[in-house]
Formats: C-alpha cells, sequence, structure tokens
C-alpha cells in the first residue's frame, strides 16, 4: 500500500508512523523540517512504543510528485484547514487516476473544499481524537489517545475505507467505521464548536477555568444547546444526554487546553472557520438561531480585524 | 469653599484644576507622585487653556487627615470602583459633619457601597464626559470634552449639588444638573456596558473595528437593547431611538480606544463590575434576560481566573 501523506506536522507524522508500523509504503510532503526528517526520520515518543521512523520519501515540493505509475493508493491530507490555504492545491500533485483522497483534519463541512474540487476521486473523511504535538524539528510527542472515526464523504462506508481502516488498526491504533462521518463530526463539534473559541477569548483558559469559573458550565452548555439544534436542523439529531456526557467527560479529565488555544497561546493562525464559522454558516442557512455563537464568530473576527489593522 | 479631592489621578486633577480656576480651595489626596506634585504642582495641557495648578494641600496619607474645623466642604471620590477598595473608608478621614460627598465616578449601582457606609452625608452623583489621561508624574492631558452631569443620589437635587455645580461651571467646564441621575447612569451606561467589555474581548479594539468587523454592530445593538431592557424593568426606559443615536454618534467620532480597552492594554485593574457585572445583576434581580451581557461577564470572569491561575 503507498501512502502520501500532505502535511507532517504532528498529526500526519504520527499516522504516517501508524501506517508505517502496519507496514504500508509512506512518503511524507512537509513544509519545514524537511532537511531534518531526511537526515533523522520522525522521532515519536508514545505511550504505543517507539514510533519514531523514516518515511520511504521526504518530499517538499511538488516538483517532486510521482509520475502516475508510481501513483499513491491514499493521499492523507492533514494539512490545518485555515482560510487562504487551498487544500486541493496541496493534494492535486499526488494524485493518480485511482488514489483515494483521504482527510484527517478538524471542523465541520470541511471536505467541499476539497470534493468539489477533485470530483473524480473518492474522499475519505476522517476524525482524529488524539493528544499529540510536535516538540522539536522532527520530533512528536504523542501524550494520549490516536483513535480515528472514518467514513466515506458524505455518507456511507467504502472497500477503500474499510482497507485503510485496516491498516491503521494493524499499526495499533482503534479504528471505528462509520457510516455517517457527518454526525460524527457534529457530535465532535459539540465539544470543540464551544471550547475551542470560549477558550481563546478567556486568553488560554483551560477546560477546569472553563467550567469553574462562576457562570461558565452555564455558558458552555448553552453554546452546546446551539451546537445540538443546527446539528439536528442539519438532519444529525444528537442524544439527549450528548451535552451532560460532555460535561461529565471534560470534568473526569485533568485540566486541558485545547488545540485552538494552544495555537492562540503559540500566535498560529487559528481553524476558526472550520470549528466555528461553519456552524454560524449552516445555522444562518437553516434558520436557526444561535446568538452565543455567532457572538463568539463576532468576537474572534474583531480581535484579528484589531491585530490586523494595529490601530 | 473647601474641597478635597480623593485619588486625584487623571479625571481628579483635572475636576481639580477646573475648582483652582474657580477660586476653590482644593487639596488632594494622592497615591503615587506625591513628591512631584508637592514640587511642582499638576501640569495639565488642555483645549480650554493652561490648567496648570498647585493644589493648597498635597496629602499622601491619612494621618494628615485635617481636624474638624476645617473639614471639607466636599469629599469628591475619584476612585476607581474595584473589588476590594473600599471607597468608603478611603473618603471617611477626610469627612466633617456637614461634608458632602461627590463621586466622580463611572458604572451602575456604585453609590451604595459609599452611601451605606456613611448615612449621615449628602451624597452627589456625577458623570464625567471627558478624555484626559496621565502621560507621566504629575503630568495630564485633556484631550477633549469634560462635561460633568450631577444630581443628588438616588435622586433629585440639592442646594449642595446646584452650589457645586455653579463653581465647576465658573471654572469653565459644562454642568447638566439632573433630578434622576440613575436616569443619566443609564443612558451612559446604553455605550459604555457593551463597549468596554468587547473591546477588551477584541484584545484592546476601537471603536471602528467594533462597529466595522462584519457582524459587530449587530452584536454592539443586540447588547445594548440588552441594557435598555434592563433600564427599562429598573423604572428607566430610554427614549427608542437611543440606540441609533448612539451608533451613529460613535461613527461620527474618530477610532476611539475605551477606558476599559487602555486599562486592559495597560495591564491594570479594570472597572469591570461597576460597568457590566453589576447591570446583569440588577437584571437577575429583576428577571430580566441579558444572555449577551452575561456572556461577556462570564468571558472577562474567566480571563481573570486564567490569569491568576496561570496553568
Amino acid at each position: 500500500m503507498r501512502v502520501v501523506i500532505v502535511g507532517a506536522g504532528a498529526i500526519g507524522a504520527f499516522y504516517g508512523a501508524i501506517l508505517k508500523r502496519a507496514g504500508a509504503w509512506v512518503e511524507v510532503v512537509l513544509r519545514s523540517d524537511v532537511e531534518v526528517v531526511r537526515d533523522q526520520g520522525f522521532v515519536i515518543d508514545s505511550p504505543l512504543g517507539n514510533l519514531s521512523y523514516r518515511p520511504d520519501v521526504v518530499h517538499d515540493s511538488v516538483d517532486d510528485a510521482p509520475t502516475s505509475d508510481r501513483a499513491a493508493d491514499y493521499v492523507i491530507c492533514c494539512v490545518k484547514v485555515l482560510p487562504g490555504i487551498d487544500r486541493a492545491a496541496l493534494v492535486t500533485p499526488w494524485l493518480g487516476p485511482d488514489t483515494q483522497i483521504v482527510l484527517i483534519e478538524n471542523g465541520i463541512n470541511i471536505e467541499p473544499a476539497v470534493a468539489d474540487a477533485l470530483t473524480d476521486h473518492d474522499l475519505i473523511s476522517c476524525l482524529a481524537f488524539i493528544g499529540v504535538s510536535r516538540i522539536g524539528p522532527g520530533r512528536i510527542e504523542h501524550k494520549a489517545f490516536g483513535r480515528l472515526t472514518m467514513g466515506a464523504w458524505p455518507a456511507g462506508n467504502s472497500v477503500g475505507c474499510q482497507a485503510l481502516g485496516a491498516l491503521f488498526a494493524a499499526g495499533g491504533i482503534d479504528v471505528k467505521q462509520t457510516e455517517s462521518v457527518v454526525r460524527e463530526r457534529w457530535a465532535k463539534s459539540l465539544w470543540n464548536t464551544p471550547f475551542n473559541p470560549l477558550s481563546v477569548l478567556a486568553d488560554g483558559a483551560d477546560t477546569v477555568t472553563m467550567l469553574d469559573t462562576p457562570g461558565s458550565e452555564t455558558l458552555v452548555r448553552a453554546c452546546m444547546a446551539e451546537v445540538m439544534a443546527v446539528a439536528a436542523a442539519d438532519g444529525h439529531a444528537l442524544p439527549a444526554d450528548a451535552i451532560g456526557r460532555n460535561i461529565e467527560g471534560t470534568r473526569a479529565m485533568p485540566a486541558y487546553r485545547n488545540s485552538m488555544a494552544l495555537d492562540y497561546l503559540a500566535n498560529r493562525p487559528m481553524e476558526i472557520a472550520a470549528i466555528l464559522g461553519n456552524v454560524v454558516a449552516i445555522a444562518q442557512r437553516l434558520g436557526v438561531d444561535v446568538p452565543r455563537l455567532r457572538m463568539l464568530d463576532t468576537l474572534l473576527a474583531m480581535r484579528d480585524v484589531q491585530a490586523a489593522c494595529g490601530r
């Protein structure tokens, strides 16, 4: 099995390691750390054991794109979903006629930007439940979890999805196949859409601050209820106890700073549209009132404008 | 006329200058810059002319409190309204039996903390419409405006209020006497309560960012509508066109950063309770739903917790 991972940051490098362990041919396309990874491979500390590996090929440019007879079975896109980043263009050089496109990315409704541009290819959409971060050039720390939920997009499943899932499972992680990856995205959004932006607006607050400040759990729950309403209007009603279970689950974890909070504190671009803006846009299209989510979105937009104009 | 100004920051120093110009005896109680002000007085640049002056006495401690035969006619409190600052205790040393207490301070329902502790004294409540800031030790820049709105608290007016107003007017500023200072506070709150916290959460955004970011004017108007609803429930219905006039007035000004935004950017304590928290508390007491104001209050509280715990 031949795989190209486009955007081998912490997430991409980790899932590349899993596929490598399962025996796949793994090429990576990097934006930074190319020389280090070519020299030393990825060094990955993990509770799963030593996941360090050398990718079979390390690309630093589309000029390296393979000829079609060497085309990948899967091109796995692990690039952050950000305005101005054309993910379809990033995966295109690596596509052969039968290559399947795989997204391991956060957010709601993030598939069309790729699928609409590349209609000839099957699209597999995946959600990663993982704690992993880059701690230096070519160095990744895998802290916990790793489960992938995956399905064909927009719905159903496929032989290709099952085969890729089997490979991930052989590499040592839990895989959940789904017939409704959009529903799974809504279920994850129930947590991400409130917690991520709230954390940024609270200056990088962690989960304990976000639940134990007076009024804050009420606010989180109210935001979650708005996400539930949009999901239901989109045809994916979540279970009635979903909010309570998310709150309990969060309380059961140690204080935790989410990915958007970490991006914010490190002054990196944030996946605001993918995690929040797209939910607000769907709400507007479907006529669902989401005053709190809209307020979060507007506040983050104001921050952006203020940062850009620097008045 | 003998006046003691407690807390002669930019606002206190400015209004002391006005009273000095009108011929009053002006003592000031300072927390910082005592030596500089004793040596050189206040240096105040102002479009009103040269307002620089030497206070008649510069106090740096309550040990300097006058004997009762020298008691002030007015003790004017210009201290910021912050949790943990006991303004009643700060003015008490300067009170004789007939001294009237004057507050020149921002916010809603900020009088009871002083009035309830000092029931034997008349209380005059004032709102300052002014652009003034401290630019160095003993140095104040008066940029624009200066109007005071003043009345007896909780309602009505008084000979003492009229006399003090006449003195301010003689010193060169506009004075508006009111029979309902609480209504005037609500009218000012209509602007302050949304704009100040929104600006902080948008990382110090100015008025142009707060009106011209997509969605932001809608958000400001929605927050203002919540303030209107609380004011009305509190017995002070504001005119139906108040929101529109506030927005237009703000658009007519150049980009402007409000006092809470400046405090935030300078890492100084913010008057969150006075400007926002008290509005939310009154809403709760009167059963008015204010989801956006509550959300602003909770977000600011989360920031505070995060800053304090530093996890």
